[in-house]
């Protein structure tokens, strides 16, 4: 059979590890030997509880040291319903009904805007004037002591913004959207409220948000609150209130034994650390690509960089997916290349990447 | 390679044709010369929109035959979500703010319960005191003309319970949940304001849910519903509004080529006759099997009987298992057996049934 996987730096939904492909492509029609796929059992049947559902739930919570007093949710939407789940759910947690939102791009910028219509809303900080690319001071920070809780987005995946370490909020509980970096890194999970993250980029294809929310956050919904967009409902029901979106947990749990085999948390993030240290060496260290993002921000998902030219970026990504190397446009709002280097994409790839960027650059620099 | 594929009456998540499945495998780790799977690229992509969105909504209007003045919405989240958004949507469409609702089951009894929390909902009509196996008589329905729709459930799953006319609403829009039977015989679209239908039983895998909506129906929405339970959203985005289920819209549009290349919705709905009346013959002719629903309201997707005792059931369900006739115990809720047989269900799935069935009476009649 001739065959070639690309190295495919999409955004997302992003490339899945071929050795779960694979293994998806072994199960499909006959799943351990029950004559049938995983995906066309019941989501209350005993195979799909014990052998798919909580074995994902069990291996995430080892994969990312969860506590006890934290509840794992499968919540069957896109990342974009959180934006008016978190205030439905949360705004009540005080007698304020405020939140505290930090704006540091395009993502977090939508959960404000939809937020916005349930609540006061205070932009804690907005790194809007620049671009997104670089931090405010920390005297630019406005922080209520009053808020119900704050939310941010610790990687943007448009503006390759990264924050390193975790906002100091004094007992105000953090509401994260870690779609673009959940599973990449370590995470104290104690210091959050809730975390979500849909599955596109570092958990499998799109359709499915994962949450992992603090036993004391839930029952504050707002009375008219939809059913299934109260967390409570998820927690009550242990995420089967209705039919999940079972190819997805599936797919998730695939990940987290794929990641499990690979040693957990602590060794994709030296991986990923790797990873992106290499590629922002091969920018710094050429003046023909360029990185706009403040150093201690950037991010180790994705990279952006721009070439002296618009005709250049183009010309780049046109040469580079004849290369294999597919899916490295930047975001239209902003331009230049995007290369997104989630957990599943192989260190090879990054540096097959390299290899491209320094003969593109002798050929054109 | 030793390999079976059983027969698998699962009422949801439900079977998939074995061609459809087959062509996944064939296109998962390289879909189409692009060195990707297509659930690894963007919704946004020349791709993805090309040779798989439009596509399979283009597909799906051929299949049903829909207007041009309805929209064709692809919306990521299960079924049940649709219970808040109808009333959220549409209970303002006229001034009494009230819906009429028909109550024939357990789904159609969940769509009411959720609506309640919105505003005045009229039970027209319940067959509760039956046990959902009948209708009432044409006296007993009690619309009201003033409603701002009417919301019911074709084919009940659980109960084996289906309508085989459209009620009569006098000019108030009817509002249907198709889940169990959409795409298994023609329907009349511009009867309808909207149609919606999870895709877990006729369409594919779950985690998504496909809307039929009548141009005129949207924008009414309550000012608080969430943007992603706007139908308006997805109109205004082409269902784009954010990265949705990309895996489900590639199975839809898989079973919808499927469906075409088997001569569209005339030649299903002939297979599908057959299917449920050699069933319900069978059942008929035999003094061990008994089938509850009143004849004129049997359903042609989930046909339910009961052996002479409870244990006789069970050991049904276990022998059948034996073999290879898959996830034919009823619902809870009432137990007994319970054949899916969607379209994805051979014809000869059906007869192998129906020959155990024989063999089985035989036995232990």
């Amino acid at each position: 059979m001739t065959f070639h996987r690309a190295y495919n730096f999409c955004a997302g939904p992003a490339t899945i590890p071929e050795v779960v492909l694979e293994r998806v492509r072994e199960e499909l029609l006959n799943w351990k030997g029950r004559g049938s796929s995983f995906m066309e059992i019941s989501h209350r049947s005993t195979d799909f509880l014990k052998l798919v559902f909580e074995p994902a739930r069990e291996n995430l919570k080892k994969l990312l040291n969860i506590p006890e007093d934290y509840h794992i949710l499968f919540i069957t939407t896109g990342t974009s319903h959180q934006f008016a789940m978190v205030p439905l759910n949360f705004l009540n947690l005080k007698p304020h009904k405020s939140a505290d939102y930090l704006h540091t791009g395009v993502w977090s910028g939508k959960a404000i805007n939809e937020a916005k219509r349930y609540g006061n809303i205070n932009v804690a900080l907005s790194t809007e004037n620049n671009r997104f690319t670089k931090m405010c001071s920390p005297n630019e920070l406005k922080l209520d002591s009053n808020a119900s809780y704050l939310h941010y987005t610790p990687n943007e995946t448009i503006h390759g913004f990264q924050f390193h370490t975790i906002p100091e909020t004094h007992n105000v509980p953090i509401i994260a959207d870690m779609s673009s970096e959940i599973l990449s890194r370590p995470i104290e999970v104690s210091r959050y409220g809730m975390i979500y993250a849909g599955t596109q980029k570092n958990i499998g294809p799109s359709g499915l948000t994962i949450a992992i929310i603090h036993k004391n956050m839930a029952g504050f919904a707002n009375a008219l609150t939809p059913t299934l967009y109260q967390y409570q409902t998820y927690i009550d029901s242990g995420s089967l209130y209705h039919t999940p979106n079972t190819f997805g947990i599936y797919m998730a749990g695939c990940i987290f034994e794929w990641l499990l085999n690979l040693g957990g948390i602590s060794e994709i993030a030296k991986i990923n650390q790797r990873k992106s240290q290499k590629l922002y060496d091969a920018i710094d260290h050429s003046s023909f690509y360029r990185n706009p993002v403040q150093k201690e921000f950037r991010s180790q998902m994705n990279v952006i960089y721009y070439l002296p030219t618009v005709e250049l970026d183009q010309l780049f990504v046109k040469e580079a997916q004849n290369n294999h190397l597919i899916n490295l446009k930047g975001h239209k709002s902003i331009g230049g290349i995007r290369a997104s280097i989630y957990n599943a994409m192989p260190e090879k790839g990054v540096d097959v990447l390299i290899e491209f960027m320094q003969e593109f650059e002798r050929k054109y620099g």
